[in-house]
Parts: structure tokens; C-alpha cells; sequence
């Protein structure tokens, strides 16, 4: 794929760029054994801005302006110190028609998380991979288990018979720890698909497959760190080019520091620059040469894939200033691009912060540019409120109520990312004892109510799975995903009759929420909680939608007099799972633990 | 006191009022049976500028500019349908001296509360009264014991010997309820103290006695409902003087739905027009007439009592627009006035909201000018961490540092009123089973943290009491308020050897901290919390003080290299408690559970 390399030559990132870019700087890492002894010219020299020499001789960083290459290619001439020369060719492609102003993923959208090396194993082949350490062993519940991009894409059709519009995978990227790398979050080639994933031709091919089935494709991306095996980092560029401490420092996961005028100095240093875990060496994003690194790394993904959008790792782990410049980056290239950032935090006031213009940001005149914020709000509420029974004060389905009380803290709620559970999170069927009212409670809600709801694979058909028995068992690998695999539950019929309740409401309700834009981007008005029940609204100047979500183990029969401002002259209303009609002049009963959708005619 | 009233006059309110007031304009209330058919002069006809008559016949209000009189004493000439006419005199006083500059509460001060029913009988006359329903019964827990101003202010030398400043007192108006009167908040004459607890020159006398000790003296006042008995609602002015309702509704109590855009308006409206409970009526301060009558009232009683400060109950169960425009009234009299709020939120993003200058105010344009709130995220981590001995990610005292961490939500993080318990909240000393380790720990923070620190009568001297035995419980007698007590802790030779370890603790500490302004109004610098151990810094230019709190019921050795940014060239530490100096360049070893306050030197 990428240009032949020079022999003196081992690297060039990115291997390839694109012209007519919105910022037309590009800046170019040469790697080889003591490569900065050369002195490099391209024809047109004034094309070089910048050569930057760091105190490592196998890098050197060439900054062009692209906008002064006319040519598909460029020439870099190579003068070595012994006067020899020689030429390095470079690409510079030709993006797609309407590149920058792809749209992106948004509250329309329906996000499918999986984890590729636990999904489906579609090419045995690369199960192991010559110049990769770890090997697969599907008996170790942390080790690899062969799952792969070609397993994602054999079963596109399953994941779009859910409903879904839009895949987020963790990463891709080769990583090449010796063991646990299963997860991809500790990168050693960001350039590179992880071999035992597949190729970036094969990542491209997932892309196009994805968009030929009018879906999305999020790529994850990690910007506070990279794996110990990364080759830069076992051949830093420079010594600041991560962070280094005298011993181990790991950061001490406050991220309230940050925005903390009462935190120490010391605090928010290793808050920001301690390491997330001993193999993931901390990104120092202050420095230039690593700031375009990461700038231009994410830009090649979504140009060269042509990718629909990014979920970034740990984001508010990096220097706040620098990350933010980092996200604006990305959006001035691509301004309608929807970037969601993992936001650990369950305050809403501090969740709010890092959200774009933010009005809590604005107290200290801090923008963090990024548009989407994961709701960890929601899903602490999500995870604990379907077994309180009880209705009282701030328990029960009043968590949620609660919570969009206070959305008036985000300067956009409805592009929060929502969820009930995720990768790093308890399983929902295992909190719930696979109460398959309770997951449909769940959906429901995911479903309705304002932001871009976010599915688990496998809780789909029912998939649990135990935290305390470890990260592994939350990630279990889909059934049907390998070969010699007993239950298939990609199949209708080879599902059993449990995996197929699970699916068929899943399905019927995900693909229902395509249909109604009231619930994409319509207004919401709810009601405060009375019994564990909540009624809540969502509508637009044409359509109306009334959930009802009874968390309470009765049956209760709700009169509707108390929402006529919502209901007005609406007469009836449609359950959209069932197609059965209410009458709303009468008093609505609704079972015990469920949930009732209506469209209002 | 008062002007004398013609025969034909129940009632004037203000029954005077005062020259050379910032707003020049009084609305008068003359209240007789069939007042309204009378016509009003007064011989400068100009000063009248409006008169009101409403659809009760036996109201009149009238209002004036009182720029435009001249005098003392305003004669208005009533003029009956007879034609016959009779003259009432009004008296206008003058001002004291800087009044309207008066200086009020702030984070210099102490605060005590306590409550006057149950503090100390000083006149044993006023037990029962002719005029009141309620008799002493001090048998009853929830009934009156006895408890007067005179009391009060036999006691202030002690309040005083603790280290006090300022003095909150539970209402002292007139609260004519045939039972359960002895909390005030249900009032019935709103000019007019309770005569069981004394008469309005007692009153003003009591801010005397306060003001010659050199405290300050804080009235608690009640916008938002009245009592059943107060006779304007037995007769009332206006259908819409309070909220009525085809069946008695009571408020949901969710305050969220005012900064809400989701709610309900029936939600919305519930919360701030339903009754807080069935004896009390609530207040329509959208009437202009009610408004008006509110702000007259506080106003007067700040201007005749000579008072310091207002406490305002249920401050936000009001029309937002209005309470808010209600407090700007007051300080636009009195520009240095604090106000302080009884916003009962746990959230400090919606407690924030409802201090003056909010930024999260300002998301929706809302300004509560409301100088003070109460603290209520901190009362909740005060009642459960101190017996939380483990020190994981959010218990302990990380609640204290979690909250202290969220303070750039507020706008004056300084002006909350900090509390560790109320007359509504569980006792302090109940909850922890009177373990003085951490009372002493509790009582540490509260007078070294930012904030107004404020006290509750009794427990200086140990006292507690179980709210789920009802609210009598915590509100209990103190002891040797009595005559007939056998304890009276108000005197150190009668004290037990317990209380006086309280008292003399207590005493110790408040006086301390009126000598070190960087604990007025000094910055903050915390660090997170380890092992349970909670260190920060309060600082100025001068001063510097370290505070640590060892949460841990294990000794802890406490390195110092990790706080050098704060400790500087300082080289020793004075406990203000003890006046033990500690070298700051070793490790300082501090008790399991105990709090330790070093004056850097």
C-alpha cells in the first residue's frame, strides 16, 4: 500500500497524506539509523517550512506546505554526509469527493460497541502473526482469541438486522504487549492494523461494507497514551516526547484537578502526566512534534478509512489545553464531524466541562471543542435503578428524572453518548440476573429518551458475564463467532428461543427509532416520578412520542389528566412494539417492570 | 410602641416606617371593617401616588412617596361615605446613623443557632399568654417549653465564652397555631414578636445586648408561606394573596423543575404554588401587593431591630423571579447586607444556581441575587464520612475534597454557610454516638474550611437527640435553661467533665479562629486524600495555616515533601490548640481519627 521505502529509510509517518487539505501543513517523520545527518531538498524548496532535528539522529521532522506541491508526488532528496545522495518518493493522494464535509454520526444513530478480538473469528489465518508476540489462545480468558476485521464484516448483516447504524470498535491498531493486548489500548503501531485484526486494506474494506449498508463506522482512538512496545517509544524521538518520572508515577485518576482552582500543583501534574498503567507510556501532547503526531495520525485514519466519526480514549487524562487544540484540529477539518470522548466522571457539572462550549467550561474560560461526552451519569442510574422497587425521593426511575433535570448544565444533552453498560462497565443481563423485563426497560429508555444511545454486543441475545471475575468475562466471545462454536446466535435459527426474545425486541425497537425523528432531536418534557413510574415525552412540531417506564413490581393504571399539556388534542396512542392502541381519555394500565412506547395520533 | 390607632383601624403595616429610605415609596395597609369606603387625603395630596382597594372591603392600601414628606408624622385624613372624617396619625422615624451601610455576617464570623423555645426561660410570666392559643406544656416533646428572648439574653456572655459571633435565632414572630407552634415558622403576625417569647422591645433590646458583645444578630425569615392563623388569611386581601386550590395540594418539593427546561409546567407550578404543609398557606409573592408587603416587612425589621443579617427559610420554594427580585429590594437598602438561603440541594451545580452572579444562574439569565446559600452538599458528607474509616476513591474525607474540588461552580464559594447540622437535620453527635474525636474532627474543618461556619445549639456541650424520634428530639431543652434543671451546662462548675471537654474544645477553637484572617478569607490549596488523611492549606500574603485530618482510626505518618508548594520557607508549625510547634522539614505523626491546625511560621 504504502510508497517503497528507501533502504536507509525505515519509516515515514504518515506513509502517505492528502492534498487539498483544510490546514496544508504537513509535517513528515523520517526514521533510519542516524537519518538526521542528511540534509533533505525537494525540488520546490521553499515548500520546506521546517526541518526539526531532535536529540535522537534516527529521526528527523520535514514540515511542507502542501499547497506549494502542484505534483501526486514529491521528491525528498536525501544528501548524506558523505555527499552521496538519494531520493525518497512521497504520495500525496487525492481525497474523496465531499471528504471535509462528511456528516457524522449524531442522535439519529444507533452505536454497536464490540470488541473485535472477542466478536467473530473470520479468517483463521491471522489467528497468529509472525512478528506479533502474543498467540492466540482462546482458553485464556484474557489472551486473543482470534476474532478479526474479516469477522466483523461476514456478520454486517447480523449487526444491521439489529437496527444499528453505526459500529464503534475498540482498537485496531497493532498492539504488541506480550499478554492482555487482546483490548488494543496499549498501541505499538498507530500506522498499522494489528496483523492478527487484519490488514488496513482489510479496515477500509470493513469502512466501504459498513457504508454500503447506510451505516457508520467509529474508530477508537487513543490520545493519552501508547503501548511500552510502541517503536517510538522504544527509540524515543525525544526524551519529553512522553512523560517521564525518576521512579514509576501512575496518574492519580483526579480529574476534578483539572478544573480544580483549589488543587494543588503536584496533584494536577500527576493527574495529567502519570501513567494510566506501567505497560502505557503518558503522551506528553505539549510538544509540538507529538501534538501533530497525534493531529495528523487521526486525520490520516478518518481520510484514508473514511471513517464516520471517534470515540477518544481516556481524554481528559491529557494536558486540557492541548487536547482541546487537538479535537479543534480535527474539526477544522472536518466541521461536521462528531468526535464522543470517554469522560469518566459522574458529575454533570464536570461532565458539562468537557463538553464544547461549555457554559461550567466558560467559568475559566476553558473550551474542550470536543461535541459528544459519554454519559456516565446515566449509566451509574442505568445500572443500579431497575432492582430499587421503591419509589422514593431520589431512587428508582427518579435517578433518570434526576438526571435529565439537570441537562440544562450541557450545552448540547442530546449529543451525549448514552448507555447502559460498556467494555469497562458491569454486564447489564449479569446485574440483572438476565430480567429480561428489566433489559427491556433499559432499551426503552436507551431508546427514547434524549442522546445517541450505544449498545454492548451480546446483550442483545442475552450475553452476561461477571466483573469480578475480571475485564475478560465482560468481553466474552459472541457465540457464533468461531467455527467450532456449539450455539450460533448470529442465526435465527440456531439461536435458542431465550437469544431470540432478546433479539426480536431488540431489533423491533431499534429499528422503530429510525423511523420517529422526535426521539432523534425533538424536545423532551417529563414528570416527576410518582410510584416508580415515569412519563416523559418526546416531540416536534409534527409527531409525538409518550414513554412510560413503571419500575414498580405492580401493575399501576396512570391517568392521563396530569399530562394534557403534553397530550393536547392527541387521541390516541400507538405501542410501537405491538401496534395495540390506548385510548388517552382513558387511564393507561401498564404491567409491573415494563416499559410502553407510544406514538400519539 | 406604636401609633395609636383610631377606633375605626385595626391595623397599619408598617405600623411606622423611616426617613430617607433608598426607595422612597411605602405601601401603607390600613386594615378596619369596611375601611375601603373611605376616601384618603393627607395635606400634601401629591405625596399619595397610588391607592389600592381590593375585593375585601375591609382592606385599603395607599401608597406614598415619602420624599415628599417633610415631617415626622403624616396626618391622614380619612373621609367615611357619611362624609364625616377622623385622622390617623403615621409616624415616620429617623434613621441611625449608617444604616443603610451597615456591615452584615461574612466568613469572619461564627455563627450559633439556636431555638428560642427551647434555649433558656428567662421570664417565666411569659409562659402563657391570653392571646395565644398554645400553653406551656413542657411535658410535651412538641410542645412550648418556656423558651424566651429573655433567656437569650441572659445567655449571651455564654454564646459570647464560646467564641460566637454571630447569633441566628429560629423565628420569633407571633406563631398562633393551636399545636406545634413552638418552631415559629407558621407566623401569624409577622410585626409582632411572639409575646410567649417576649414583646418587640425585647427584641430589639436582645440585638442591643448582642451588639454590646460585639456579635452579630440574624433573623430568620419566612417569604414563602405564613400560618393558617395569621389573621391576613383568615380575612384575606386578595383571593390571590396565597395559592388556593380546588383540593389541598401540597408541593412536590422538586426545586429542580424552576432550572428545568424538560419540566412540566404542572410540575413546575406544583413545586412553587403547593403548600409546604397543610397549616401553612403559601405566599403568591407575585401579587404585587404581597411583594411589596414582604419587602416592607424584612426591611422594617432590619431598620428598627438594628439587625445584621437575614436568614431566609425556604427561599427557593418561591417564584424564582420573584423571591429574587424580593432580596435585590432588601440590598439595595442595605448594599453590604448578606442574605443566606435555605436552599435544601444537594447538587452544587442547582445549589450554585441560587447564589447572586451564578454562572449557572446565568446559563438560563437568572440572577437570584441571593448573597449566601447554605451548604447542604457538605451537611450530608459531614453526617456519614466520619464513620467511613477506609479511605477508597469517594468516601471519607474525599467527600469533603470532592466537594471542596467543585467550588468554581459557585460564584462566592466563601459566602456558603457550612454546616455539620441544623434544627433539620440529624444531630451531629447521635450520629457518631458522641464520640468526641470526631466532633472535635468535624468542628476542625468547619472552622478552617471556606465558608460561614455554623454552630447548633447544644452540641458545644454534647448534647444529641434522634430525629426518628421526631424533630423535638433534636430540638431538645438546654440544660440548665431551666430553673428547675438539674445539669446546667451553661456554667462551667456545673458542667460534667464531658461537657466541659466539648465546651472548652469548642471554646478554644472559635476563639482561635477570629485571630487568623487566612481562614476568613484566605485561598485554598487541598491534596488528595490518602489513606484517609485530608490535608490543605488556607493562606494569604501573611499567613499560612495547615490543616490536617486524619480520618484513619490508625496514626498516620505524614511526609511533608509532598506539600512544599504550600510550605515554602516556612520551617515550623504551631498547633493553635495546643501550641505544640512541629518541625516541618520531618514527618509529622498525627492520632487515628483526630484533626490537627498549624499556624505556619
Amino acid at each position: 500500500m504504502n510508497t517503497e521505502l528507501h533502504p536507509l529509510i525505515q519509516r515515514i509517518e504518515p506513509p502517505f497524506w492528502f492534498s487539498g487539505m483544510h490546514n496544508p501543513e504537513l509535517q513528515l517523520l523520517f526514521y533510519g539509523n542516524n537519518i538526521a545527518q542528511c540534509q533533505i531538498t525537494i525540488p520546490n524548496s521553499s515548500a520546506i517550512t521546517n526541518v526539526k532535528r531532535t536529540e535522537n539522529p534516527n529521526f528527523i521532522f520535514v514540515t511542507i506546505d502542501t499547497q506549494k506541491i502542484a505534483a501526486n508526488e514529491i521528491d525528498f532528496i536525501f544528501k548524506q554526509k558523505d555527499k552521496t545522495t538519494f531520493i525518497q518518493k512521497y504520495e500525496l493522494r487525492t481525497r474523496r469527493k465531499g471528504a471535509s464535509l462528511r456528516k457524522s454520526f449524531d442522535s439519529s444513530d444507533t452505536i454497536y460497541l464490540l470488541m473485535p478480538d472477542r466478536f467473530a473469528n473470520g479468517n483463521k489465518n491471522n489467528d497468529n502473526d509472525k512478528f506479533t508476540t502474543e498467540k492466540y489462545n482462546r482458553d485464556l480468558p484474557g489472551g486473543r482469541h482470534g476474532g478479526d476485521i474479516e469477522g466483523i464484516i461476514q456478520h454486517l448483516d447480523y449487526i444491521h438486522s439489529l437496527g444499528i447504524t453505526t459500529i464503534w470498535s475498540t482498537p485496531l491498531c497493532e498492539d504488541n504487549d506480550a499478554e492482555y493486548s487482546y483490548h488494543g489500548y496499549g498501541q505499538s503501531d498507530v500506522y498499522k492494523i494489528d496483523p492478527r485484526y487484519g490488514t488496513n486494506e482489510d479496515y477500509t474494506r470493513l469502512a466501504s461494507e459498513i457504508h454500503q449498508r447506510d451505516m457508520k463506522l467509529v474508530m477508537d482512538y487513543v490520545t493519552n497514551h501508547w503501548g511500552l512496545q510502541h517503536w517510538m517509544v522504544k527509540d524515543l524521538p525525544t526524551a519529553d516526547w512522553i512523560h517521564q518520572f525518576e521512579n514509576y508515577t501512575e496518574t492519580n485518576h483526579k480529574r476534578s484537578t483539572i478544573s480544580d482552582p483549589n488543587a494543588s500543583e503536584i496533584d494536577r501534574n500527576t493527574c495529567i502526566k502519570g501513567w494510566f498503567v506501567p505497560s502505557m507510556p503518558d503522551l506528553n501532547i505539549v510538544n509540538p512534534l507529538v501534538f501533530n503526531y497525534l493531529v495528523q495520525n487521526a486525520i490520516w485514519w478518518i481520510e484514508y478509512a473514511n471513517l464516520d466519526g471517534l470515540r477518544i480514549d481516556t481524554y481528559n487524562y491529557s494536558e486540557p489545553q492541548y487536547i482541546s487544540k487537538w479535537t479543534k484540529a480535527i474539526t477544522n477539518e472536518y466541521p461536521d464531524f462528531n468526535l464522543v470522548g470517554e469522560i469518566t466522571m459522574r458529575n454533570q457539572g464536570l461532565l458539562s466541562y468537557w463538553q464544547k462550549d461549555s457554559p461550567i467550561g466558560k467559568i475559566q474560560n476553558f473550551n474542550s471543542n470536543l461535541p459528544s461526552v459519554m454519559d456516565f451519569a446515566l449509566l451509574d442510574a442505568f445500572q443500579i435503578l431497575f432492582d430499587e422497587d421503591d419509589g422514593s425521593w431520589d431512587r428508582g426511575v427518579t435517578r433518570v428524572y434526576d438526571i435529565i433535570a439537570r441537562d440544562f448544565l450541557f450545552p448540547n444533552a442530546n449529543n451525549l453518548l448514552i448507555f447502559a453498560e460498556n467494555h469497562d462497565s458491569k454486564r447489564f443481563n449479569q446485574i440483572y440476573n438476565n430480567d429480561i423485563r428489566k433489559y427491556k426497560m433499559a432499551m426503552c429508555m436507551l431508546a427514547t429518551l434524549r442522546g445517541i444511545p450505544q449498545l454492548y454486543y451480546g446483550s442483545e441475545i442475552g450475553m452476561s458475564g461477571d466483573q469480578h471475575l475480571g475485564d475478560a468475562d465482560i468481553r466474552k466471545d459472541f457465540p457464533g463467532g468461531w467455527e467450532d462454536d456449539e450455539n450460533n446466535a448470529f442465526n435465527p435459527e440456531t439461536r435458542s428461543e431465550c437469544q431470540n426474545a432478546y433479539f426480536d425486541f431488540t431489533s423491533k425497537l431499534f429499528h422503530w427509532r429510525k423511523t420517529n425523528d422526535a426521539v432523534h432531536f425533538g424536545k423532551t418534557t417529563h414528570y416527576i416520578p410518582e410510584h416508580n413510574v415515569y412519563v416523559y415525552f418526546r416531540y416536534n412540531l409534527l409527531k409525538s412520542v409518550m414513554v412510560i417506564i413503571n419500575n414498580n413490581p405492580e401493575n399501576q393504571e396512570i391517568s392521563t389528566l396530569r399530562f394534557k399539556e403534553n397530550i393536547g388534542d392527541y387521541k390516541t396512542g400507538k405501542d410501537v412494539l405491538t401496534n395495540e392502541m390506548y385510548n388517552l381519555e382513558n387511564a393507561i394500565v401498564i404491567e409491573g417492570k415494563s416499559a410502553l412506547i407510544l406514538e400519539l395520533e
